[in-house]
């Protein structure tokens, strides 16, 4: 199944603390369920996600255009498009993207859909528990944060 | 684990029926087992492999640069950078990808790795059969082909 650049809906998220991005989910579209597959724009200023790992999935990023700031624990590199960064499940590499250019930046991200994962979360402490399309986010002292159904 | 472009080694595979193709392991690079992704580069003339599809292998693909034309049944389409196919596994679209311009074109490809598997070549009526690192590969009528590890 072809899926035409600006043919499937991009969905936006504004968020006070992470700023505007916008994100095209490829996969979900064309009926990929085994992993995701999304192509994300973040606008200046912008950040995909706090710092966090995965113990059961695997990330993998690559840079399609602008300035892709990304940060490893507390090491920032700026990638280009071509550039990639993988995050193998399981190894406690804690990352985030963000944009710190003046230009919108983009990049397609893919993470494996398993059907339990953990995330940690570790500038809050938080851990993510998610067991099928049920999750639950755990404060640092284990009492129940949120909880939700993807 | 940052790859930056041109980091990764490409590999060519220059065979008679397909042309010559490149490709970057970038997934593998990173350590990444849970799925493939790679970027491959067609010369003109080239093709990525038979027409065919897979039981148990999510595939996704995403144009980077050049004209891709992918080959869903009888069906050639060209595609140009940003656009993007997805082939569920088990969903019988036996499809191909080839570079019919007379530039090279670039594309990232996905593919699920998953511990068995069946992708079937309507063209030839064969059958490849993957079991972990073991695969082989029968005619139409069950014989064996060839097989061997991956």
């Amino acid at each position: 199944m072809i899926i035409r650049k600006n043919q499937a809906q991009a969905e936006r998220t504004e968020r006070e603390t992470f700023g505007v991005t916008d994100t095209v989910r490829l996969a979900q579209a064309g009926g990929i369920s085994q992993y995701g597959a999304n192509v994300q724009t973040l606008q200046p200023g912008a950040r995909s996600s706090n710092r966090h790992w995965h113990e059961n999935e695997d990330e993998f990023l690559y840079v399609l255009s602008g300035e892709v700031t990304v940060t490893e624990g507390t090491e920032a590199q700026v990638l280009h498009a071509g550039d990639a960064a993988c995050w193998p499940a399981g190894v406690p590499t804690a990352h985030f993207v963000s944009n710190q250019s003046n230009q919108p930046c983009s990049y397609l991200i893919v993470g494996t859909r398993v059907s339990q994962d953990v995330c940690h979360y570790p500038d809050t402490g938080r851990t993510l528990y998610r067991e099928g399309n049920a999750w639950r986010l755990l404060e640092a002292n284990g009492e129940l944060f949120k909880s939700g159904v993807f």
